[in-house]
């Protein structure tokens, strides 16, 4: 259906090879880069940006909060094809998480313009504001702003974790506009985009051991989480106290964590998505001993699926299992606040059309689910057909040591301009 | 066969209770008291003990180190049954861990001095100096002292918890002879002791939950501990890391506590003497997060039985379990440096004297084993007959709310009384 010239494949790549390059130039922190939520780094990739998209003679805007949208004009201007994803990283991270899902998107642009060719409705890539919560304590800033629903009272109450100062107070000093924000002032019309897509790096191997450049995203997982749990028993000696008295906590926290292990076995084998992590647990550093029963243990679970049934059980089993646990071993388990996030399911049309673009440049790829959270979540929740395409990428995200290959890039950018070269009715 | 007056026993237990206060009242530091090894408030008790013994016309010596011993004359003075235990506490711990012991070797010599009595040979009280290991970071360095095998190293690199001066600077600045002990000069002539009998409260509710007053004590739990282990994954990301990849630290780690956990259990069952506790485990709270996967966790363990077959069993059982959760869980546990104490088992001879002692005056006992490690091992593993008796006690030790009632503490003394009124033969 497409029918890309060498030259206008390598245009984007070319675009895109000079803009990570002076990003990691320009962001240096080493080791690795930093690019703060309204911080210097962040301005000088969108400005950077703003650069390569002239040149392609694509026209840019600023919504209230900051968000940036660069239009390239397609055959029908009533509606919009959006690309987007956010362009800071986590402390000393990687070059890649969160930019190269918007290179990729100005390099399908400049694809376009090398080949003279429109997409069927303007495509707009949309590089959203602080996204890492690193910075303002909050997921997905820049996205609830850009669509004209994060929460007013947010402004004034997130503050930056290293200045201290308000995200209102940031965003004015930047020049943007945070009582616009506050009244949900937006530059998007739901109803006229068509799509949203986000390119992102994987942050997982599954690509890397599967051998296989691309992945097709199904959907987003969402989660619960039990960020303050605790396990209240009693301290006592060692070895004097017998085994029938103990109220151990550490005993009782170690067998909840086993038994949400096999939970999650269990699960895996009947093919439901999801994924169970007990990242911090301690005994209580002031009071533990090596010749004392532990009396108390912070405990914090983070569940993870595409389906919200499946959070829903493993929420059910996991108060279920510590109540049992707690009557036998006479301890208390109290796990504290819930928080977390809805699964974002991502549209089937569009999957299809990205599987199909992918076949036509004989390009493999995985149709798996995304693991950790994307902005691509809020415009999928909002109702905007969304969808996601992974790059392969080694040894993660949020470090330094983030390793995608510019072929797999490549690759990725071939399969959005095939996609984008699909005419309207694909679409709608 | 023995046949004391109301009035003799009484006499022990008025210079109890008269003790008892006095130690409350000047070594207070609320909650709780506080009496240090080489400080003030052990120098307190040892001087309170010397008055109550010079009214019974009692002799005191102090050896190189700065233990105290009390001779009541016996009729064969030729050897000697000591009554020992130390008298220091812990930081605002309870006034009768250690202290019990020496008052109730100083109530029993009141009961024979009140009804003019001798026992059959010398009766020595023995108040050994430092037997917190909180204060200088060893254990029984004065029972050691005692016996002349104290490493003579240990004078200078042992250095006071709170002063950060050495022992032999803490000894010599009160007035005794660091050289001395390191020469192994001793007040104990090992061939000479027919007995030595630690009475010491309870410090779990074995008594309490039995409802009966006195404990026969048929050997001190030795250990071994693993204080600094760990286990080594690697971190990934919650949400992203599927099942299969993860090197998760915690699960490995809780695995690893709930085997050992079912490997007590399975003992106990077996009659074998024992008890695992994990004290202190912790994932790394400089890298962990609630969305990553552990890539660390610190693991402590102790272990203690009777039975040096049964530690080993379980040493060799923590090895292997480990191994083969480490190879499966692709994580990598590392324990560290072993370190621990040997079981010390009491002697049939004087256990048998003690129940008699006990049954003659119709104090109902438990017979059970030490839990927590005492000085008498030392003195047992040592080759000198040895027993301990222990004295009901609420609310455990090394707390400000340990709970001995008098009646009980009178109990013990009487069995004392009763033990030491027995024939030499009975002794040989």
């Amino acid at each position: 259906m497409s029918d890309w010239r060498k030259q206008d494949l390598e245009a984007g790549g070319a675009l895109a090879r000079r803009a990570f390059l002076a990003l990691e130039k320009e962001t240096a922190d080493p080791p690795g880069v930093t690019r703060k939520g309204y911080g210097k780094g962040e301005k000088f990739a969108f400005d950077l940006m703003i650069g390569e998209a002239q040149a392609l003679g694509v026209e840019h805007r600023y919504d209230a909060g900051g968000n940036l949208f660069l239009t390239y004009p397609g055959e029908d201007r009533s509606r919009v094809i959006q690309i987007g994803s956010h362009i800071d990283t986590v402390p000393h991270g990687g070059n890649y998480d969160g930019a190269a899902g918007v290179i990729a998107g100005v390099a399908a642009m400049a694809v376009f313009h090398a080949a003279g060719k429109k997409p069927p409705f303007d495509l707009c890539v949309v590089i959203t504001r602080a996204e890492e919560s690193c910075w303002f304590p909050y997921s997905y800033i820049g996205s609830r702003m850009a669509l004209g629903i994060l929460d007013p009272d947010l402004l004034d109450s997130l503050t930056r974790s290293d200045t201290g100062r308000t995200l209102a107070d940031h965003m004015a000093s930047d020049g943007f506009d945070p009582d616009g924000v506050k009244r949900g002032e937006s530059l998007i019309d739901k109803a006229k985009v068509v799509a949203h897509i986000e390119p992102h790096i994987e942050q997982a191997p599954v690509l890397i051991d599967a051998d296989v450049p691309i992945g097709v995203v199904t959907g987003i997982r969402g989660s619960f989480r039990y960020r303050t749990g605790k396990c209240e028993g009693a301290y006592s000696h060692s070895g004097a106290m017998p085994r029938k008295y103990r109220q151990d906590a550490m005993a009782a926290t170690a067998e909840l964590i086993v038994r949400m292990d096999a939970l999650w076995e269990e699960m895996l084998a009947a093919d439901r998505d999801v994924t169970i992590t007990f990242g911090e647990v301690a005994t209580n550093a002031e009071q533990h001993g090596f010749s004392k029963v532990a009396g108390e243990t912070h405990i914090c679970l983070d569940v993870r699926s595409q389906d919200q049934s499946a959070l829903d059980h493993v929420q059910a089993q996991y108060l279920a299992i510590a109540e049992e646990i707690g009557k036998r071993r006479n301890v208390k388990f109290d796990f504290g606040e819930i928080s977390g996030s809805t699964p974002a399911l991502m549209s089937e049309n569009l999957i299809g059309l990205m599987k199909s673009a992918a076949e036509e440049a004989d390009i493999p790829y995985k149709v798996m689910a995304s693991g950790a959270g994307h902005d691509a979540a809020i415009f999928a929740l909002q109702g905007v057909p969304t969808v996601m395409i992974f790059i392969r990428n080694q040894n993660g995200s949020h470090n330094p040591f983030e390793a995608m290959e510019m072929e797999d890039f490549d690759k990725a950018v071939e399969i959005l301009a095939n996609m984008l070269a699909r005419p309207a009715e694909d679409w709608l």
